[in-house]
């Protein structure tokens, strides 16, 4: 019997990217296999791509899946064929000593051990997509949203809420988001969420700025401009704010964030380093003492996805103006060169078959 | 009337202290005068000495009092002269924006604005001490302790204990403590006190190492002899710590507790940094995500005075041993000699009049 | 010199109270004197009223100050005669183990300690307040908002508030606010601040659940129409709400809030019961194991004020439409006949000198 | 083929057990078949055995399993048949939202959801037990720890630490345990780990109350010779302890709890209540405000049973004394006999084939 096959957008080499066939994979007992309907790029696979973030030849990049069970494993109940879901780009096991404590993106105990889909195992860029220990990772998507509205929930949606979380913002907080990419957009539109008072986004992109109007800042700062640090001193009248957030990645940024946070408050760092930094203790030094900083890495599993599509149900935030391009699989290479190079003021791609 | 005066050691210039007399100074309506009765040094008045943490010239160093109210001012209820009192290295007020929020060593919002004895204002290496706030400050002492019994609280074992305390160290957790001074000696006495199932120390004299086990230390290690970070990974069946304590303030001791932090660990740094270190972020990379990094500066207040005053009363640790030296306050800069030389296996010194 | 006066609401017996005139009082070393020029009226008025609540006769009445600094004690800094200020309904000293400890309104380790104003001190329904501890508790009005604008913060919005803060709701709950008088009104605006995507709201007055819908609610239930209990379970899928907050002080409705709470859950409990009431623990059976109920008590202090001003002055939430009647002082009894009664859709009412 | 069987202790009829003989069951792909070494009964089997606490009859009582992997499921990796495990009363999935959210006790979002052995399923107190989930549930023990040293892990050490972990306790807070039972014990014991610096603990039993001098009490109080109440304030200079735990399930103890509870304390309670009790809320009324009632079931899950018994290795805590009488499976009826009379100063049971 001739073996099935499936487009896949493989990582070749530092800066090489292919769309290939590959042989559709046969879930295991705990496996299901999900049909693709939607999918997108994200700022790691950009890094992935260029060699920053190494994966081994031949895997299948992507890991933000929307999609439909195609089939199951013999051990995985509770759920049908033909059922509309999404999983998370983090998928605990939920059996480990890591997922049993609730640190479940570390999954196996391992740095970024929950994090497999287009890193360890083949990923969502491909018209099938195997989830591992699927009873713990499929969502159910509702009936009444779009494959486009919840399309920023495996990743972008739940990275840039945790961010918000982490910093552990309390109603009447102020706040300082650095950068608006997509993940940024979504630490702001979290940062609204968790009652802050005062959010101050920067970046310097106008279009991203007006998106952050949109989804929550009260003040935008285009740092092209005006230089951030004082600007948000000012802000909150020499206090500093009680939470940053770092959305970018780069030593400066970085740095502003402790710059404006207030003795005692929260850097929540959301940021992928693409190289080494070196951050001058000088920094802390200055609110020494009673500074927390916390690093975070996307929560997946299906309650959290569950929860993020309430919010979206609930009309409290609107994330499809994030998706500002529209590509076939059969044009993703395309749709990489748009999104990595930032052409055309895209935020994100909706890629389907 | 002539002024009464009392004898005062002041900062002079970098290198250089003097024992002088100074006018004994009249409390405001919320301000106490207390006769100190005994009092120590601390590694922060050596860095001080030497100017690499920068006072004013004239100013009384010292952040340690035991002592006896003199004199009480006009707004002061509840309390009496003659009562045996100890007051925290930090002062809050306990009425600023900070404190109301809890954030009581960050009182008036500003960077240490609660460490006030020796910093911003006459210390406690002198005859009598202004303290105030003098409410929120002054701890009685129970009768059954004696003066040394107490003398850690105001700041090594509060300091030592909220290295273990910020740390969120549950029980059954395993945890290293880098350098045992008397800081890191306290902080492993509160990760016992906090219900570690496994304390690992490190440092290279071996009677710290040997008081590190008295006090709750599982295993040491002299780094001397032994490269902690493999050790300790081995210990830890290759999980790494849950928190990892830094008690020191150099570049090698903050790099190691990243290096056997477990992803999701927590890593407490009591450390003060005598100069601008360079943090590599591939240390954090390496557990990229839901790790935290807190800095804590010493709880004050009459409450935690009273809590840590508790812990001593209830047998639970004993903290006598670690005063090896007793020194008259004349022979003050014999004891700065003495302690910030290291001499003689010297822990902490107590100065009484 | 003659005494000066002042008009002073003050309770008497059960179901009598009375304006009278005392004379203003003089501020200590630590008060500072306000003269109110917008107070209100709170249902726990009305239990001091009823002699539900005792007081001693001869009290002033209220806690919910609007005002303009008069004079301040010798040893108060910071502030100027003539500052627009309020005051939390609750005072804390910020200097006592409770609140050095954080639990502020329990100021002095007594039961609802911090509660002084109308209860163990005279009030604010007066021409005159004295507030103790003037520096833990005075914050500045902004002059860009409006005596009503912040009539709410002292007590309302701050119980409320509360009421969804030690719910600890996060981002994606669900949670049943039951009884929607102000406090309740202000629970919802506060759920709805935290984050939560679904929020069900129950009361039998149909302009309480519009107002309720303007402010937060996705569902509102008239009880007189439906059974709360099996609607909830429906519109939460029979997994109950994450958090239910009782904000009445009834059997019944505490009961309510147990059945509907999912296994794990939190109950947040703001209601002040008249009488003692049984509550069966068949009602915790049904969840036994793993759910929280907690009590607040009004959380004050002048960064508390700070924080509620924050969020009015975000425009996040206008608090105004809940005053629906305005009287003058000399009119006081009116306006407790038409509060105390319900009478046209009253909410809340302003008055003012 | 001769099916195979086992002895197993089933429940027949209020008042009623029966030790009879059962198919030994066949793992499903996620499940273990685990040969009993050792086990014990808890005091909710006695519960069970008096129709107090509603199963099915046939169903095997028992959820505290010490044994051998004898069998695995065929998706089950990371074991090997032979290794001796445990497992705990509460089994996880690991893989429902509740367990994804962190409550597992509450699997599957139902009451005592995670509960299952001898309740929903076949349980311990049999030669054999089929444990499901087994990847998140089967824990290693050490070699160097026999089968008496872990016995108490799968429950009783569970329960009575978690109410000292909910209870919140910090380093030197005051704490109250009603009742030494072996769950009463274990919550002492955990105080003493979590740093609390008083432990005053009630009951009636001499041998408990030495036994819980030994694990951790500073002060016991037989409540025949002593009322709790008025002995607890005094011991607390009239403030309350910071957190009382309830480890009976009466009426009495619960008030009592109340009743010395600080304002703004916790109290946490474990106690399993045989019918429904009346709370009268003038207990809560005495704290009105910022009081928690927390209820706590069994935590579970293999990480949970390794950090347990990591505190067994530590031998911060030795708990073999509780194990008071030892039988073979066989004599199994005349062990509850012991242990539901409270015979003999018995404590807990072991029961070995």
């Amino acid at each position: 019997m001739k073996e099935r096959k499936m487009k896949s957008l493989i990582f070749v080499a530092p800066g090489k990217i292919e769309l290939i066939e590959k042989p559709i994979p046969k879930p295991g007992p705990t496996d299901a296999l999900v049909r693709i309907t939607t999918t997108t790029i994200c700022g790691t696979d950009v890094h992935i791509l260029k060699g920053e973030y190494p994966v081994r030849p031949g895997l299948t990049i992507g890991h933000e899946p929307v999609g439909v069970i195609e089939e199951l494993g013999s051990a995985v109940t509770g759920y049908q064929i033909g059922q509309r879901v999404i999983a998370g780009a983090i998928n605990p096991c939920g059996q480990c000593g890591s997922c049993l404590e609730g640190i479940q993106a570390q999954c196996g105990g391992k740095p970024m051990g929950g994090w497999r889909f287009g890193n360890t195992i083949d990923g969502a860029q491909a018209e099938f997509l195997l989830v591992p220990n699927a009873m713990a990772n499929l969502a159910l998507v509702p009936d009444h949203l779009t494959d486009e509205e919840v399309l920023m929930c495996p990743d972008i949606m739940s990275t840039g809420f945790s961010g918000a979380e982490s910093g552990k913002i309390k109603i009447g907080d102020s706040v300082a988001v650095f950068a608006q990419g997509p993940i940024g957009l979504c630490a702001t539109a979290g940062a609204k969420l968790s009652g802050a008072s005062l959010i101050i986004t920067i970046d310097s992109h106008e279009n991203r700025l007006k998106m952050s109007r949109q989804v929550g800042a009260d003040v935008t700062i285009n740092y092209r401009e005006k230089d951030p640090v004082p600007t948000i001193m000012e802000l909150t009248q020499g206090r500093g704010v009680d939470v940053a957030i770092e959305a970018l990645g780069t030593e400066q940024t970085f740095q502003s964030c402790m710059r404006v946070l207030k003795p005692g408050g929260t850097l929540s760092s959301l940021g992928v380093y693409a190289k080494d930094i070196q951050i001058p203790l000088s920094a802390f030094y200055a609110g020494l003492g009673d500074q927390t900083l916390i690093t975070t890495l996307c929560p997946g599993g299906k309650e959290r996805m569950r929860r993020l599509m309430n919010i979206i149900s609930s009309k409290r935030l609107d994330l499809k103006p994030l998706v500002t391009h529209r590509f076939k699989l059969d044009q993703i290479l395309e749709a990489y060169d748009v999104f990595s190079n930032q052409r055309d003021g895209v935020l994100k791609v909706a890629i389907a078959p």
